[in-house]
């Protein structure tokens, strides 16, 4: 069984319309909704690569209800939210059929009170000892505090569980200096956290933060990764064109499955470029095309980086 | 107990964003959100002035669900929705902050089947014997057949239940063919009816189509009143500023409670005037002021009509 938390969940819906104006009034022709949120996406993902997976983080009012209802549609996936009295926000995502852009609207969603806050860190303690990894993944809602990944990474590691960290700024930050076994930031991420524009550079001095293993995600170029057991980088087999949403949940998702299989690093890392390329290429935002996935897998190339840190 | 239909029930929400731009990411700051669609909004007004009601139309899906908990939550409301499969629709207005201007997106909500249509049928008859007057109030839901109003209508009249009709186009027209008791048309719906933009001979023509009574709103000007009893014309005592989101709604309930309160018709058109008014000047869109309500309410200029048809 492998854990993802999701702190800050969300519904997210897409809506078509044909040309969005401001101040006009639209018909919307077609609308998706789906559970959301860093560690509700790698979850899904890690469910249909066949692992059993529980979530926890935070629900709450009607919204969080649909959340609920909707994750335990999918096979593999076990409810674990904690309740909060505040309504799980909604993501509204407005595509232009003509334009193919995209204009997002964002809810704040719920404040976490002290008491939804300590009963969150009680249940996660409670799930982490029949866990094979746990994933980390996404923004703090407000109430939580900064320091709170740090916090669950001391308790992962405490209870032996590898623990996977996939957020940015200063969470990430001290979440690091906790020591966890992987991070996973895109080359922004790990620009403001190290300071280095050069991601070979700041991969490496992300591991001298504390990190043990630093998984940077270059985008359409791929993945750089710094570990105890070497550096690689691993490239898809030519640039693939569509929506890059969820492209980085499934990397997450094909290293924790990768890691709690005990894959080789070069494997791992094959594994996660291959469904991030195949999440690029699917027609729903979010999701991996399997066929793509399949024939992309074998064709990652994955070379060992000499570079001296 | 009055009866109000809402066949294309919504959950209408308000999101307040700084600035909208197409294909940027916004975070909302504020959301609002209740029960909507025209025949929920009339049963909110009608409460509000100390009468009971019962609500009837279609609600389904999470939204629904939604849509009754938060109609039951205020006094005087009675649910009586008929489920549909399909769920019931969002609509979201996304008021931009600085230009205090409002985009809307609407979701085309649920098809309703045959089936669905037959229950709301028999609904609807059970309930009418215990009613003071009904309102059938909005647009249809994909499904429904255009003649569902004239249908209702009838249901009706063959009760003895005085009957309210608020629609337009297709279903309005063959609505007033079924002799409804009041219409209440705006400026464009009743020149859509009538071919005719002239207001009081539209009205006229609109009783000649069958309708026994017709109030025609003209916006900041009032109503403009025909029935069999005379003709008037309410007036405002000035022109009010603000949001005319529900002011029509809010004129209907105005007359359905003046009708079952047996007031003569200039009282009923003055008290629709100044709810709509109040409306219009209440903070909140669709609310309105009750001492805004209180003051104008005596200060609305009601005059008899005596052009020729």
């Amino acid at each position: 069984m492998i854990l993802t938390v999701t702190l800050n969940t969300a519904l997210d819906i897409t809506y078509r319309v044909r040309d969005l104006r401001p101040h006009a009034s639209h018909r919307v022709s077609e609308v998706t909704e789906r559970p959301g949120g860093k560690g509700l996406n790698v979850a899904r993902v890690l469910a249909a690569l066949g692992h059993e997976v529980t979530v926890t983080g935070f629900a709450g009012g009607a919204t969080g209800r649909v959340v609920q209802e909707q994750l335990t549609a999918a096979p593999g996936v076990v409810d674990a939210l904690v309740p909060v009295t505040g309504a799980t926000r909604r993501t509204i995502a407005v595509v232009d059929e003509q334009s193919g852009d995209t204009t997002q609207l964002n809810e704040p969603g719920p404040t976490v009170t002290p008491a939804e806050w300590s009963a969150f860190q009680e249940a996660y303690e409670d799930l982490l000892p029949s866990m094979a990894a746990v994933a980390l993944c996404g923004s703090l809602p407000p109430g939580v505090p900064v320091g709170a990944y740090a916090g669950l990474v001391r308790t992962a590691r405490a209870a032996g569980v590898p623990v996977l960290l996939d957020t940015s700024g200063e969470a990430l930050r001290r979440g690091v200096a906790a020591r966890p076994d992987i991070i996973k930031p895109n080359a922004d991420e790990l620009a403001e956290l190290t300071g280095s524009h050069e991601p070979l550079r700041a991969t490496q001095d992300a591991r001298r933060r504390g990190a043990r293993a630093v998984v940077t995600s270059l985008g359409a170029e791929g993945l750089l990764a710094a570990s105890p057991e070497g550096r690689w980088r691993a490239t898809p087999p030519s640039r693939v064109h569509g929506n890059p949403t969820g492209a980085g949940d499934s990397a997450v998702a094909g290293l924790l499955s990768g890691l709690v299989e005990q894959l080789p690093w070069p494997d791992r890392l094959a594994r996660a470029v291959a469904l991030s390329a195949a999440t690029v290429l699917a027609p729903v935002a979010g999701e991996f095309d399997p066929s793509a996935y399949a024939e992309l897998r074998g064709r990652v190339a994955v070379t060992s980086e000499v570079t001296a840190a």
